[in-house]
């Protein structure tokens, strides 16, 4: 019944108008952390459950939450053949610094760079590019074939770039018809660009804010300097105190329950091509710096790390202002690695801050309680035999297996409720500047992705029929 | 000639249209440190050298400079009588956190306050206020008398805020007819509310401003935390090393040139009443803190002080923002006493942020070298015993001798280019937020203002009639 050969010539020749839906869906400004921008986030996610229906796919429903709305479909017209879960997000991050970015965030253009055509526009590449896909290639079987060679549920939800907070609550009710033999998410960038990659592991994150008070007021620097803390230099103290001079996280107990590599992992990731030199070259820094003992992978794979996010009190504008501030204040977050918990690794943090807080400024911190816990596949898992069956189909060889070192928070939540494993089939790549001024999306990945998630039904409706 | 009852009569019932005259002024936004109010600029010293005219002055010029303008003015009609040249500035701190005032800082509104009532605008006290009161009695003077009982020249200039950048140069050009006895500043607030002092030094000014740059753009922290340095964690531990625990100032050579006080001025100022409870009280901090072995006031009139003025890199916006930032960037100044140079401060400031940078970053240094001396003069001037009787006049009481944390860049300008001393004659008040949100000026200090001045002249053209 399933012929590869139409399919995939249908989403050959519809490339430019799939093109140009990726552009209209990356038009949207949903920046899912700034209320300003709530209107476009309804507008996207309208958009997407309007899409689907329009793909053909018989039941779509907008499922409110506290936060953002999930957009929820189902296409189960297979019977005996594997259920999956499609996962991805339709919400972005902010996009400043706007100054740097050389077209509009929100008006995706197509440009030529390093020989290769890329679609510049924020939320391109994470996830609304890939999240993208899946709806086509769903078409395209209804167009082709009336139905998809699997069943199929989507979740594609607006608070990824915000933790996923109220995502949790929805599994937990939705719970009943989420079931499914695994989770395929739309999104997780492959590791590099030219190396197909399996994701096998994700690190969590724990973040939180601080802010210190001085005086009531800016004070005059002459008048006053000499008297009483600066709280800019107080968080360069405090700010400085969470790790040592090489780099290692210095709160005590943050590494307690992290899980030591295996020699065999160990010597798995060195044998992933990866040059330090060559690194450092593709993101302008002069030296890599961490952890001592582990190599630049490891530490960026397997290792929990406490990064500043942002710092920011004073006077920054143009010229000199002789102030003593009156407050200043820092973001953190945490990554965090199996068995790490979340909150637990917030609440060293908190503890280590309140400790080395001097007198003569008030400390406020505001924790988020909406971290992502870790996560890890194991490496034989179905959905990924079949991953790396499309993978050599498509490139010519076979994936290497990466871990993340981002976060995708809901990899645990799928693991715990609803004990689906999550395989990572996105095609961004790592070096695509989402999280940065202009993220782009690859136009020969989109092409790719779309081939690939055709492959990888037909190959799971084959297997199991 | 001159009857004191004649003039102070004159002031008191122009009072009403003396302050609508200060709030006209105070509405102009003349910030001399951000370009974007060039043209506030202008209107200033025009509005000055207008009001300079309409006061009788028979000699007003517009000097331009590289920068802003000086308006200068010249009343010499008094053969044989002293001449004093008075000082004071124009420009304005800019006005942000703008969210932070109560009234719009360039809409003056005298409001009731602590049973007290305070014209509120930015600038009012630093140094509108006390600036135009000089203009107002030399047009008292000219109203009733014709003319005023001294000689007098005005100096007033609109960089005051950004260290006097082109006065230096000014002074050196118009040397010829800037001779006089001596220089009464109308700049340089009372150091406390219900108390008159007399400044008898103030401390110099240097500044910087760094940038480290680590990775080219803005990186997800996920994939990339644990690989690189974050130039916000090395602006922390920068910024440490500035001070140490105790808030020492560890640069090495910083305190080289510090001259150490005599025990005789330490009593002076153990015997001024002053009070760490109270003071803490006033500016709404838990504790005071800095170089250890002196006392609060030591510290802040007469010990060198390193301050962070502004950090910021990173988001600092609304909800979290997972990046490793590509910048990060600080705004120091320090206050110098004598004998240290602002330029051999600033070197030494330089050479320890390169020191102690590690690798990994870039570390750009941009040095304000148009810093400023201290100043220090002697207790036994004329000036100052002229000002001791008036202020007993006022007040009812000797004022005080305090010294100023504060900085006055020329002070020291006026001592090397025309040897003439500075005496400070100003009656804003170290309290009333110049530098800071809700600056205010106190109307019964612009009153008692405008009456010193008077008796100020008339003393000193009697006392060498």
């Amino acid at each position: 019944m399933f012929d590869p050969g139409t399919v995939l010539c249908h989403l050959e020749s519809h490339f430019q108008s799939h093109l140009s839906e990726l552009i209209d869906f990356a038009s949207i400004a949903s920046v899912s952390t700034d209320p300003a921008f709530k209107a476009e986030m309804v507008r996207a996610s309208d958009w997407v459950a309007v899409r689907l229906a329009r793909a053909g796919v018989p039941l779509v429903e907008i499922l409110k939450t506290p936060g953002h709305p999930v957009v929820y479909a189902e296409w189960l017209s297979v019977p005996g053949a594997p259920t999956i879960l499609i996962y991805g997000h339709y919400d972005v991050q902010p996009a400043d610094p706007l100054e740097k970015w050389y077209s509009a965030p929100f008006e995706p253009e197509v440009r030529l760079v390093d020989h290769e055509e890329r679609l510049y526009a924020r939320g391109v590449s994470d996830d609304k590019g890939p999240m993208l896909i899946p709806i086509l290639v769903a078409e395209a079987f209804a167009q082709t074939s009336g139905r998809p060679p699997v069943n199929l549920k989507f979740l594609l939800e607006g608070e990824e770039e915000v933790g996923s907070q109220h995502l949790e609550a929805l599994v937990r009710e939705q719970a009943a018809r989420l079931g499914a033999d695994f989770v395929l998410s739309a999104d997780g960038a492959m590791w590099r660009a030219g190396v197909s990659s399996l994701n096998i592991s994700s690190r969590g994150l724990a973040s939180l804010e601080f802010r210190l008070t001085g005086p009531r007021k800016d004070l005059h620097s002459g008048r006053h300097g000499g008297g009483i803390q600066n709280p800019l230099s107080v968080m360069a103290k405090l700010v400085s105190s969470l790790h040592d001079a090489q780099g290692r996280v210095s709160v005590e107990g943050f590494y307690d329950r992290v899980t030591e590599l295996s020699s065999a992992e160990k010597h798995a990731i060195a044998a992933i091509p990866f040059n330090d030199t060559a690194y450092l070259e593709s993101i302008g820094a002069d030296a890599t710096f961490g952890e001592p003992g582990y190599s630049t992978l490891e530490r960026q794979w397997t290792r929990p790390t406490l990064e500043l996010n942002g710092m920011w009190g004073g006077y920054s504008g143009p010229g000199g202002k002789t102030v003593i501030p009156s407050e200043a204040n820092a973001k953190i977050s945490c990554r965090v690695v199996p068995d790490q918990q979340p909150d637990e690794i917030l609440a060293l943090v908190i503890t280590h801050l309140e400790t080395h807080c001097p007198p003569g400024v008030r400390l406020e911190i505001s924790p988020d309680y909406h971290g992502a816990f870790p996560y890890a596949i194991s490496s034989d898992h179905l959905g990924l035999e079949v991953a790396r069956r499309v993978l050599l189909e498509v490139d010519g060889r076979e994936p290497i297996e990466a871990r993340m070192g981002g976060t995708l928070p809901i990899a645990d939540t799928f693991k715990r409720l609803l004990n689906l494993e999550m395989v990572f089939f996105s095609f961004s790549t790592g070096d695509e500047d989402f999280h940065a001024p202009n993220e782009f999306f690859r136009l020969t990945r989109f092409k790719k992705g779309l081939e690939a998630w055709a492959r990888y039904w037909l190959i799971l409706g084959v297997q199991n029929a």
